[in-house]
């Protein structure tokens, strides 16, 4: 039977569309919100319950940039490249705010892989990651162009 | 003569497309990737500068994460809307790796506003946000889909 923990550190050869890697839970505190906030999105709706009421928000919401570093996070724990998670862009939509105390986990499907032309030892591997909350309302989709490397000859 | 200090506060009836916002520059030390590595995005090649070299990166970078971030705190002081940055979503790539000492700046333009057929009181402004470094190399574009209302009638 094949153990998870640790898992095997994965190449190229060994992924294909449909793959499925679930992260563990991590939940978000007003006070991480607020200090992720503080330092690179600092507008009243990420900063200040009470400033956010007014707002399209109606109370404090996390960055989106906030949570998809989280994602980010969660990904490199669940996702195990020999190589790491290395990306050469993304996609993003955030359908629903992320609140204070919202429990977040990620489900990353591999949609497809495309063979470098020019560097035969590497791929784009073409990842959507799914975030969703403690209720299971999806928070963010994002699709990742991932830069992952062939197992050595 | 327009003063632009402070910023009128804009609503989507001032915009058009081929406006363009120029951000500050923002300087960027290995400690701030290796604190932002540490809590988002901890793999060798954000995390430790020996540990790097052997990697695709050939030395300490910072997480793509990271850069975008800081283009989102730039984009906060340099684009005046008056309800604030709001992203419904966005699309990234990263051409080049951003350095420890690199100074970044952000340029967005306009490139176009989709009124909302269903919400007259609000649009989509798409935004591309382009983040270079102090020799003028672009290190991100960021295509973001911001939520802009119009000015109450």
């Amino acid at each position: 039977m094949p153990t998870s923990h640790p898992p095997q550190p994965l190449f190229l050869d060994d992924l294909a569309a449909g793959d499925v890697f679930e992260s563990e839970p991590i939940t978000l505190s007003a006070g991480q919100i607020v200090d992720f906030a503080r330092q690179f999105d600092p507008q009243p709706f990420h900063l200040d319950d009470e400033a956010a009421r007014g707002t399209f928000f109606q109370g404090l919401a996390a960055s989106g940039w906030h949570t998809v570093a989280l994602t980010m996070r969660l990904m490199v724990q669940s996702i195990p490249l020999d190589c790491g998670v290395i990306g050469a862009g993304a996609e993003l939509a955030w359908p629903k705010a992320v609140r204070p105390g919202d429990s977040l986990r990620v489900t990353s499907t591999v949609l497809g892989i495309t063979p470098s032309r020019s560097k035969p030892d590497r791929g784009i591997v073409e990842v959507q990651s799914v975030t969703s909350n403690q209720l299971g309302e999806v928070v963010q989709r994002l699709t990742s162009k991932l830069l992952v490397f062939r197992r050595a000859a």
